[in-house]
């Protein structure tokens, strides 16, 4: 049962609002003056309710699984803000850059030439979660430090995945946007934590979870008290073998239906293949996501982790291009 | 082994090759002057060849498991004529109508209104393979015999899909293209006979079919001498529970890399909810199909199959404008 | 609505019943004595019934999918006759042989040998369903004719797999049960007229089918007349790429529980590898299958298709054991 | 490269040899006097090995993406001592008990009932990482300080999930063998941890890991340096929704032949019913596993989380006493 507080409750109602609840199993929220209130998760009576607690703007119940992330908690769209760039509720962003931060230099040219191209939001791997303990596993903190230096001088936003809460200080820190992988979609420890944050967390689709479960994967951040998440959509595991992962667009409408968290597509992984980024990325964009997030690379040949799925900057400019061109006639 | 002869061969020529081969385990192949020849399945030395067979224009290997459908039989894109309206090579079609053929009035109706919006070929079934005995099977071979009344007092085409090699001399007669279903995609049998026949196949994929187990049964239809093969990707079996299938866009930028088959896109049975058939339509088109088909009706929650896949004319004429705007502005 | 006619009911009493429902939606089944009556698919009020229909045991509704199968229409567990061999109903058959049929003496050869070992049954294919054209498609029906004449030789019943409605007469004299394959399984076609005979029918679960879709296409089969089916799990697709399927062992248990039908197990199309035979066939045995249908070879590495998953004729004879060991002390 | 030393290398020697290699990539491991050795993960010429390397053993290459796991690594079965109890290499473990620790009293009865029937390991969870933030999410560190308590009364080892690198201290003490459960199966970091422990870890197949996967997961423990993994099939995700998973037995034998580390059965969550726990443990244990673990309770319908597929006290013992007859007339 959600009970929402009127706009201009006082402190000290919210206060004895809490004291009486807290014999119950209950979560009380905080996401703006519009939206604060308690979410009881056991069955009260609603006059038990309207006698014991003071300023009730509505009470509703949400018979889904997933609570806060639903369009019943939540009509409107959420609009996520990194820095003043915006994704979600009409808010498109393109987001690219290396797999892995390799060194200063590369980085630096990369994140540029997109800024360039008008990307405002650079992602670069620091830690890398792979399936063999042999792969290269990113160069760590250091590559968080030198991306952070090299964004504040152009000017851009970083995006880098976390795979340890033990790194959830170092992420805070340096940071802009905090990736959770697929491998770590139920790490449910993690997103705990990642919920006590304000930063914003990049949630990505889990290689064979379900969209209920990607939903309830976002719920344990924002029930947890952090709103601003945007999921991401890279791909599930099927039986085909052309391809490493495939591109799931109809999850882009079915979300945005029951949910009001932005969703992006990440095409490169979820191709596997620099040739088919371009379609899946197009195919993403006209299904309605809110922005891409795609590998770039100078000389993908050269690149320590996912060359084969990197695109050059030429090839990034036209996609760009096309990517405006739909949205315009279609948005 | 292929043996490609020169244009210019003679037809006593032809009779001499083929009867050098005929020892051999072989395949005859003719589709029009500049692609004709033997595709030879065993190993035989090159210096034979060239002694015995003659009129070579050129002899290539095609190491794929596919071999007329590959782009290295033939780099240029098929197009298949449907009467005078064209698919693939850059010819768009929007194919729609009902799931089933219900009455001469309905169907008459649902296909002049799609007339009306530019829609050249209609669908409707006939038989229907429906996975429990006791859902409706269809109308049988009456409903053939009316839809195509109505196509051609309409002039548009007319595709419904076959479930048995019994029904080949029917459908032969009175549909434009014949249609092979996801269930039937590896009826082999089928597949073999449909080779035969000159008339326009498409071929949906399997729910559960890889990129080169589709192309394989296309491969059976070609090989035996039909080159009329419109592939159909209409969403493949995933874990979700939210949409019927899943649409796999990767598909078709996949096939239009490897064969010079055209590919179009069924939305309808992809997401089994009317509310995702437009994104997924365009998210098709942006990915470079060469046609949609979707289930039209005027009044689906009437259907007697698949109603809550279906789309009304209003939405289906919005979807439409849209996919025409985006085909503008990307090709 | 399932109306079981009495025992002693007369032919004149149910050509009554049966002119009366004419005008109804309705199946008349006739399983022998204790299992005759209709199956109305549509609704009619039980006055109604009890008024015009007479000669009535018992009236019940099933409220699954599948209804003929299930063990709410029959509640002791179905056992086929092959001969004088059965299976189900705590009857095992170890089902060996050839995976295709090559020539007559090497299909002797391991018919006589496995004869030796206690096997009744032997498997050979002589229509193959290759998921390439250029793979062999088998010998045909000379094969049938053969495999006939050797079977009665040495007393034992022919198993073969089934790929056109063409053949259906063919198979119905050569051999002893029909088998329809994985790709067939959604072949309604074929399932119906395969109810129109008396032979048993072996069914083999599609690729990627769920337990439901499985039993409803042995539904098609039964409510059209034929009760002879014997399930066979083959291995369903998964993301494994070190086994050619995945076994499913699950299914043993719960097709037993809810359905009357005998299920058995293919453990060389389930694995793909000679040396998982014997393990994934114990496990099926434990786990309660009525029988096991394996490829064996005397010489597999020289089969015309699968060797690399037949067994030799030692290893068929130690597992053999085994099975009878599991069998007598769990059974 | 794995260069081995010789049994009876002294310090000095391993220091020099460790020194030497600093420079390059490399791993020291030590799995007792014959298992000690280098791995060089990049190419470093044979005779620079051989004149700088002392008490070589032998060197070997192992191309498989796992290393240490590998047959070609161990050849004989790794046999896990869990106190006196040895799971692996012939030695068979029954492991039972409570889904959730929920009360002292409740864990005691279980446990005693168990040991009774000669179980000596038990399970029980006190973090539970739930698919829903609103589902039960365990008692915590104090269900372990308990089960301890009752454990070291009654004689018996302790199986416990851990969620997070943070209570990595907490396991350590408190519980004989630490579980990584499904959805932290690609939790790298939290790999990396445990492979710094001696005690035994058991760890589960991911919902949709290939065995390559599972065995590189093992891989990241052990080669940190921790031997003791126990694999755990608990039936992986599939298209099938009358179970809760697919059982996949196939990867007993495929686990057996390629690793030397144990493979135990969870037939509870592979099929999420009581009544398919038994065929499945059965199924698993003909397969060739070295133990199961099954969730028991004395009142599954009163259990926290998992009532359904819990299993009743007496049906675990006519459980057991099948598994004991299967593997006297197998094993």
């Amino acid at each position: 049962m959600f009970i929402f507080f009127k706009e201009n409750i006082s402190c000290e109602c919210i206060e004895r609002n809490i004291e009486f609840v807290s014999k119950f199993n209950y979560i009380n929220f905080d996401f703006g003056k519009e939206k604060r209130g308690i979410y009881l998760l056991q069955d009260v009576s609603k006059e038990i309710i309207q006698e014991k607690i003071s300023g009730i703007d509505k009470i509703i119940e949400i018979n889904k699984p997933y609570k806060f992330v639903s369009r019943e908690f939540k009509n409107e769209d959420t609009v996520i803000n990194v820095g003043d760039f915006k994704i979600g509720g009409g808010n498109f962003q393109k987001i690219g850059g290396p797999c892995s931060f390799e060194n200063e230099n590369i980085f630096r040219n990369i994140a540029a030439t997109l800024k360039n191209f008008g990307v405002n939001i650079i992602r670069g791997g620091a830690f890398k979660p792979r399936t063999s303990p042999y792969f290269f596993q990113g160069i760590g903190e250091n590559a968080l430090k030198v991306m952070r230096k090299v964004a504040d001088e152009l000017n851009v936003k970083i995006v880098s995945e976390i795979v340890s809460i033990d790194h959830i200080d170092l992420f805070n820190e340096y940071v802009d946007i905090i990736q959770v992988g697929t491998r770590n979609m139920q790490n449910y420890e993690l997103l705990k934590h990642l919920g006590k944050l304000k930063k914003p967390i990049l949630l990505k689709r889990g290689l064979s979870a379900t969209v209920e479960e990607f939903l309830l994967s976002a719920e344990y951040i924002v029930s947890n008290g952090n709103m601003n998440v945007i999921l991401c959509e890279r791909g599930i595991r099927t039986f085909e073998k052309m391809t490493r992962n495939t591109l799931d667009v109809s999850v882009i409408p079915l979300v945005k239906k029951i949910s009001h968290l932005p969703i992006i597509v990440d095409p490169s992984h979820a191709s596997g293949s620099y040739d088919l980024v371009e379609p899946l990325a197009l195919a993403g964009v006209s299904a309605g996501c809110d922005g891409i997030m795609v590998e770039v690379h100078d000389e993908p040949e050269k690149a320590l982790s996912d060359g084969n799925q990197s695109i050059k900057f030429k090839r990034f400019k036209e996609m760009s291009c096309k990517i405006d061109k739909i949205r315009e006639v279609l948005f």
